[in-house]
């Protein structure tokens, strides 16, 4: 078997040291196989990165016109408008798009891939570059054309992002440069999110670069969502010194801050200065408007159409296209209240 | 052929006059068919309602444990927690949730039906009942499970959902025991989207039954953007005499129309109130928080994951279960101004 020759039936069969209707039935009536067979077949399946597909051979010589793309959340609208753009340029290539979430669990991002793969996707979006080596070793032996988006990855894979760690630091400056000196962070779940691990490497890297306090840096790491944003920023409150300036991971952590600040008759940006990363709509709406990293999802979405489309049709692409970020100064970052 | 048969490749040959070689060139390669023949044959597909699948009688036999959903946008937050709701209540019965978006246009939900079912999905969840009914015949013809969700339906179908133009009537009720008498709206596009044809009823209907001004009610159609509901407010505003409420057809509309608001030096609800639909996340974060009609959303999802489990695994099932809606007042609808 060939490096990126999709397993087949026969290879498992092989593997596996029984015929080839075993594997089936090992497949399609698990019943029906006594344990020990079943267990090694299935060992078999997992180890080559076999997935039974609805056509089998048809498949391989023919497209689909089918592209997933597997996004951690459809909650929020982080990921929304980058995948609006990407399912727009796709359908004007006559692509229909599926798209799978998987809850930031890279379990279920794999039991999608297995998913869309074994109906027969064409090419798939994944978001960023942290998962289980397995899961991209499943994909390279099935030769399914993947790209990484929303980060830039290692040299071996194609991704159309941005540098989080990059912006991360230049809005680092920028609150530094307004005086402030004591900084805490909410953070998202660094643990297999490549970025929400960048945005707090940015702004850690930053502080200790400019010797700013002790050089250390007060992080609370929560999932996206307000009310998280709200008791984490609630939290760091209560320390003493207070913090005067809290950087948030993303625009829903952001926005939930400013809602406890409201709460707890803080003004801001007078008493406590408070940062975003994303601008989702809602960092416009709100009031002040967030001071936040502009990420031009629109643009991501379609850079990733094309790199996608161009990898499915076998045409050169660039491995890595980086999209270019942006500050954008509302209301809500200003310097530190007078000691 | 029975009339809930999936329709094979010699019902289409049979219906053609062709061979099924024929047919299966005219969906492979149709440029080796003479345009004739291939017209003939594209018609039986159509008017047969066949869909080439991958792995054809495999799947009539087995589950695939895949369900669709086609929702009309992934933009906003409108879909998105029932969405996730629904999802998980999947993902704990074993099953994959693969999504498509329509952008609202019923032609592109039929493709993403035929791209969903030709992959093998088990059941399919629709929004709302409004769309062409040869859409209905072709998934009655593949015999798969759908219901609608986000809204109630005929008594043909399987419904998830609420009333929304009921819900808006209540709304309307409230808003005219506060007193006003000058009542604008703006709604959602209602062409092939009747939960904003039912908000935009139930308002009309109010208004002309407490008989109000003439009875008549000045609606803007818009697409559901901030930048929509901005634009819109904006020419209300202009009209005179001005409206004394902005009733808006959801809560996406409604934050536009308080930032235009805001822009033109107009308090909310001093000199104008607004109103919203939905209760998403936003709606709360605004200042002054949004008076809407809140959807139970996570609910929605669940039992709707519920119904199309059940029709999946040909349980009995109800055929509309109706999640109750409630109104949440907060800052934006108060009195009119004293003339």
């Amino acid at each position: 078997m060939s490096e990126f020759a999709r397993p087949t039936l026969d290879d498992v069969a092989r593997a596996a040291g029984v015929s080839t209707a075993t594997v089936s039935r090992c497949l399609n009536s698990p019943n029906q196989v006594i344990p020990a067979t079943r267990q090694r077949v299935m060992e078999a399946v997992q180890s080559l990165g076999y997935t039974p597909d609805f056509g089998g051979r048809a498949l391989a010589s023919r497209r689909t016109n089918t592209v997933g793309a597997i996004i951690p959340t459809m909650e929020n609208a982080i990921f929304a408008r980058g995948l609006q753009s990407f399912q727009e340029a796709l359908t004007k290539a006559g692509k229909t798009l599926l798209v799978a979430s998987s809850g930031y669990d890279p379990a279920r991002e794999r039991e999608q891939m297995e998913a869309l793969i074994s109906r027969g996707a064409d090419g798939l979006l994944l978001i960023g570059s942290a998962r289980p080596e397995a899961s991209i070793e499943y994909l390279r032996r099935r030769g399914v054309p993947y790209i990484g988006a929303w980060n830039l990855g290692g040299p071996d894979g194609y991704f159309v992002g941005f540098d989080n760690a990059a912006a991360a630091a230049k809005l680092t400056e920028m609150v530094i440069a307004k005086g402030h000196q004591r900084i805490a962070m909410i953070g998202g779940i660094s643990d297999m999110n490549d970025r929400a691990a960048a945005r707090i490497l940015g702004v850690r890297q930053t502080i200790a670069a400019a010797g700013i306090g002790d050089g250390s840096l007060r992080v609370i790491e929560a999932p996206y969502a307000f009310q998280n944003g709200a008791d984490a920023f609630g939290a760091l409150m209560e320390t003493s010194p207070r913090p005067t300036v809290v950087m948030c991971g993303n625009d829903v952590l952001a926005v939930g801050a400013l809602q406890k600040a409201r709460e707890m008759g803080l003004r801001v940006p007078q008493d406590v200065s408070i940062t975003g990363f994303d601008d989702i709509d809602i960092s416009a709406v709100v009031d002040p408007g967030l001071t936040t990293v502009r990420v031009p999802h629109r643009r991501m979405g379609e850079a990733a159409a094309e790199m996608l489309l161009r990898l499915i049709n076998k045409e050169t692409v660039e491995r890595q296209v980086e999209i270019p970020t942006a500050i954008i100064e509302r209301g809500t970052l200003g310097p530190p209240p007078a000691a």
